[in-house]
Formats: C-alpha cells, structure tokens, sequence
C-alpha cells in the first residue's frame, strides 16, 4: 500500500471517529445508550450504504487494518472493564456466572437446532447454526452496563463472569464444529484438554500475576519517566491478551485479566486516566466496524427464497432471545433483577459473525455449508439481539445519577 | 487475515512497546536521547535481526498495519509539536527558515550530484541520488528538541520551520523526479502549479482554522461529554492530516497546523494531557518501524563490488552531513547557534528511505535505475545521517534542567 492509500485511510479514521460521536451522542439525547448510535454510524459507513468502512474483501490490506484497530479497541475496551472489576466480588459472584454461561449455551443452541430442522435443514447445518446462538458479545453488554455506571452492581458482576465463562465455552464450540465441519471427530479427551488449557492460562495469570504486577508497577512509577505507566499497561494487557489466544482462550479474557491485576495496584488512578484517552479512540473503532460488517442489503427478500429467510431469522431470533433470558433465571438462589442478566446475556456481537462466516466458508461436499439465505437469517439474529439490547438493558436498569459517560 | 494472526501482531506490539521503553530507557541513562534507543529498538526487532517486524513483503497486510501504526504515530508526533510551538514566534523566524530550507536542499543534491558523477554513474541516477540527499526528517529533530526541553528557543523554531518548508520541498522534488524517471519531462508551471497548491492548503487552513477552531473547541468542551476534545483534536489532526496530503501536501504538515490552531484555544492543557498516552502509545511505533526499514545485512561488503558501496555510499554521507551543515550558516543575520540549525537537518529518516526505494524500484528500459548496490549506499547514507543527528544535537544543545521526556 503506498502512501497516498495510508494518507487516505487516515481521513475515513477520522470520518469514522466524527461519526460515532455524532450519533452515540444523539443516541444519548434519545435516551439509548450511546453505543447504540456507534453501530450505526457502523452500518452507515459500511458497504451496504456509504462504503468508507469497506470489510468485503478479507485479504485486503484496508480489512486487515480496520480488523487489527478493532481488536486493539475490543482488548482496550475489555483491559477497561477490567480495571474497573473487583476480582474478589466476581469470583463471589462465580455459582451464578456459571450457571448462567452454562444454560446460556444449552438453550439457545437447542433452540437454535430446532428452528432449522423444522425447517428441513441437515444435521450439521442445524449444528452451526445452533452453535453460532450460543456466543455472547460481552463487549457490547459491558460498554452499556460502563455507561449506564452499574458496572458494580451484583447483576453486572453476574452477567460479567457470565459474559467471560461464554466467551471460552464459545471458543471451544467453535473449535468442535469447525473439526465437524471438515468431516472430523473430535474426542472427549481433545475437548477435555483445551477447555483444561483455556481455564488454566487464566488461573495462572491471575495467580503469578498478583505476586509480581504490584511491585513492577510501583517500580516503574519510581522511574518517573513520562508514560512509563501507561506502557506497561499496555504491554500487560496485549501481552495478556496474546497468551490467551495462543492458549486457546480468547484475547479479550487476557485484556480482561490484565485489568484485574492492574486494578489492585497504587497505581490504579494513574493508569485509568492515562488509558481514558487511548479508549476514547480505539473503542469507537471496535464498535463501528462491528456494524459495518452488516450488509443490510441481504436482508430485503428477494422471491420465495427471500421470505423463507426472514421466516428463518425471525424463528432464530426468537429462541436467541429466549434462551439466553430463560439463563438468566437459572440461579434461583439470586436475589437481584434475574431479568437484567438474562438481557445481559443477549446481544452476539461479532463472535456470533464470526460463526455465520464459518458457515459460510466451511465446504461439505464442495458446497457451502450456509446458503446465502441461511447466513443471511444468521446474520439477522446476530445484528437484532445485538441492537435490542443496549436499549433493553436501559429500560431495566435505571443509570446511576452522575455517572454515564458516552 | 485470520482472528489469530491478528492477535499475533497484538503480542509484537507487545513486545514492540517494551523494546522501544528498554533501549529508550537505556540510550537515556548513557547520556542519549531516547528516540536513539528506539531506532535502534527498530533495527533489532526488524528483517535484519530479529525478524519480529518485517516489512519485507509490501504487498503484506502486516506490512500495510504496521505502516499505518506508523502514520498515526508521525501525525500524533507532529500534532503534538505543533501544540508546542507559537505560531507568531514561527512567521517571525520564516525568512531565516525559508533560506535554510532552500540552501539545505540545493547543496545537499548538488553535493549528491557530483559524488555520483565522479564514480560514473549516469545522469538520471545522479539526480534521484541526489535528490534523496535533499530529505529532512522533521520527525526525528522535533522529537530530540522536545526531549531537550528546547524546542521553544530560536534555533529550535528556525529548525522546525525549514523542516516543515523541506518536506514540502521534498515531495515537489519526489514528484518531478518520479516523472524524470518514468521518461516524462516536468514543465515549469506544473511544479509552479503544485507548489502553489501544497502551500496554498496549508496557508487556507491556518487563516480558516484560526476563526473556526476555538469556537468549536469552546462548543464541545460545554458539552461534558468524556473524552469529546480528544475526539475533536483527533478528528481535527488527522482530517488536516488527510486534506493536506490531497493537496500535495505532506500529511504531517496537515497535524502540525492542527496542532497550531488547537495551541492557541483555552482548551490546549485538557487536548495536551489527553493526546499524551496516545503519543506514549504511537510516536514510538513510528521509530521503531524506521528503523525495522533498515537491512543491516546490506552493509556487508561482499567482494569489490561491496567495497564500492561502502566508497559511495561514505561519499555520499560526506556531502549530506556538510551539505545540511552548511545550510545552518546561510541565515548570516540570526545571531544564536548556527550549528544548531545545521545539525537539526541532517537526519534523512524515513523521507529519505522513500528516495532509495523509489531509485529501486523505477525502471529504465527494464533495469531497475538503482543497483543494488547504491541502494545500499544510499540506505547507509540514510542511516547514518539519522543515527548521529540526535547525540550531535544533544552536544550542542545542552537539555533545559527539570524537561525531557523519554
């Protein structure tokens, strides 16, 4: 890419920054929280309106770039709410978490697998497209839950642990139906040991790092070199996030681990201010390019075959959003607002793109796994559970005066 | 590129962050300023050594991220001199500006011109060798003037400006030659048509900025909304950035003039504190990708072929040092430290690696105009320049007590 292309793709980071302002900011004047108005200022950008934010070519330089600032802002976003999140109060929180993750997986993947047999689709069909009812967005859910500045509530704590069981559970499912989807089985053992993997990178961060990220940071804060803080936050929390992934865990439960640790340092104040800025930029970028991966064109129905899809995709919707509000009444020992979790649990984010996309490209017999229609319905689900929860979660979940940031 | 990869690059980050703090940290402690130690960062973790950045493949979409990393970066870099720097104070140091920008390009190439004469070389590669001779990088000097805490003194201000003024010049110079090379011949009122246009946007920008930009920045800052002067300043740099680019301009004289205009809003220390850690983030990226350009293994000599890469290329290195130096004494009028001023110049940085790659990749009647040979001569040229400027400067220019930053 020459440099004029990079110079160019400089002005759409700054239409796009513009744009998530604009609408969050008229997102909060109507009363929605305002990462409802950065996913659509994503969709306005993406390829099926404007075509600034253009992701439909996966092996082009543009897509990789956008695709890598969304990762740095989802890490940032996660290394955030982790600095904001009490270890001790989520690990309390732990038997509901885990109950909730766990119901949350069953029902809509049972839900799911029902729809499309009903609708005469095959066995491994039903499969991902159940599968891909099971993933979480914690993200989303935690950015509402940040600004509504109910981030501490015992609810929050919940769908927070929740969110983070999920997002392993969902990264161990996606490795299951991709080995099925190439004709493979995979064993019990198999499973048994990256989920053993997975959990256990997790453990061992919290536990070496609680011995050694307090004096590190009180070290480098005796340097006194401008910024030194804020890099060793950041290489935490990169670093974090990258063990995670080669563990087979995902990145954001690393950037999530690195701000627990960091958040029981002296230091805590320094870092969340010197992070703020870094989050105001990269985070916006997360959630636009989440929306500009919708092509809202695939959804106006074209013939018989149109109209079965939006059957399809009103039939998933309907036991996503089921099945994950049914989760969260799953611990009945609880004693807070169950409705918030189960709504907490709703939105699937870009980890249920990621599985419509698997279904696209995964090949049995040479033909695609998903039709066209089929990924469409898919997709449907994924961008309306995601839209309907930062408003839903607001109406529940009154935001605490004085808090709320944008 | 798959969700892996890109957390890959999420763990060189990482790893690139700390190695520009550690070699930063260490060129600090032996009397160096920092920006050494992270070019040197750069050369370790590039092709040459560790492998970890590799630029190698430009069509790469690594290649294109870590390209863009560094675009951002050089913006923030210049963004926030510009923040630093008095705009009345850098009119009144024009005229000394103007003529050590014009001397600092005319002797340099004739200079560039003859070394590559004498060793027989013929008489377009004359000219793109010594055009590369005409390169400043305006980067590497601010930055060191910045670490020294002398960037506000009068020969920091006559730096800055025929730094700017040069990299103007230079990508005039860079589009005539490119068109010398492909066999076309520049008319004078082309490149008096794009001269007019690059410093006719920058001029635009200022006069209408300087009635725009504080009253927006009074409007947002009324607002209360977390984080939206940050939004407005980035919007701002890299909009200006974009837009001078498009004009002929160079993109980083576009982030100066948003700095400049932000400089003069009450707004300034709020924009300031909030583009630090982004600076702490991206500036070092962009010195550690400069330096990652650099292939040490080129350097070797390798029989009498090598042996002449090392004669020119010392040659050349010659006339670039003296060349600029000399520049810093043709203001005859300003009575401060003219080898300051010289001295300031001298580093080619990245500008000047633009040259060597377009001598290597033109092509004339199918052979590549640079062997590679004088690539490497030119590269080393680039080099050494870059490498010596910042302890030089230091030298002359003893740091303000209590200031410098790493």
């Amino acid at each position: 890419m020459d440099s004029h292309h990079i110079v160019y793709l400089l002005g759409v980071l700054a239409a796009l920054l513009a744009a998530a302002r604009l609408l969050g900011y008229a997102a909060r004047r109507m009363g929605q929280p305002a990462v409802l108005g950065e996913l659509l200022a994503g969709v306005l950008l993406g390829a099926s309106v404007l075509g600034l934010v253009n992701l439909g070519d996966q092996d082009s330089q543009q897509t990789a770039i956008f695709h890598f600032l969304q990762e740095i802002g989802v890490v940032i976003l996660l290394f955030e709410i982790g600095l904001e999140t009490d270890l001790v109060q989520l690990l309390r929180a732990g038997p509901s978490s885990t109950a909730v993750a766990i119901a949350g997986v069953v029902l809509p993947f049972a839900g799911g697998y029902f729809v499309c047999h009903w609708f005469g689709l095959g066995n491994l069909v039903c499969i991902v497209a159940g599968a891909s009812l099971t993933a979480t967005s914690v993200g989303i859910t935690a950015r509402v839950l940040n600004d509504l500045g109910r981030l501490r509530d015992p609810e929050s704590q919940i769908v927070l642990g929740a969110a983070v069981i999920d997002d392993i559970l969902g990264l161990i499912i996606l490795t299951v139906v991709s080995e099925l989807a190439e004709g493979k089985e995979p064993t019990v053992a198999i499973i048994a040991g990256i989920t053993a993997v997975a959990f256990g990178f997790l453990a061992a961060a919290l536990v070496l790092g609680n011995s050694l990220v307090p004096p590190l940071a009180r070290w480098f804060s005796r340097l006194a070199v401008p910024g030194i803080l804020t890099t060793f936050a950041l290489v935490l929390a990169f670093g974090l996030a990258w063990g995670a992934e080669m563990a087979g865990s995902a990145s954001i439960i690393g950037a999530f681990a690195a701000g627990l640790l960091l958040r029981r340092t002296p230091q805590i104040h320094e870092i969340e201010k010197a992070i703020a800025p870094l989050g105001h930029f990269f985070v916006p970028i997360f959630f636009v390019v989440v929306g500009a991966a919708v092509d809202v064109r695939t959804f106006v129905p074209h013939g018989a075959a149109g109209w079965l899809t939006l059957e399809v995709g009103g039939a998933l919707i309907v036991v996503a959003v089921l099945g994950k509000f049914a989760a969260g009444y799953v611990p009945f020992w609880f004693r807070g607002k169950k409705a918030v979790i189960g709504v907490g649990m709703i939105p699937r984010g870009e980890v249920g793109l990621i599985f419509a996309q698997m279904g696209l490209t995964a090949k049995v017999n040479g033909e695609p796994l998903f039709s066209p229609g089929l990924f469409s319905a898919v997709t449907l689900m994924v961008m309306v559970t995601t839209f309907m929860a930062p408003p839903l979660l607001k109406a529940l979940f009154q935001p605490v005066k004085g808090e709320g940031g944008a």
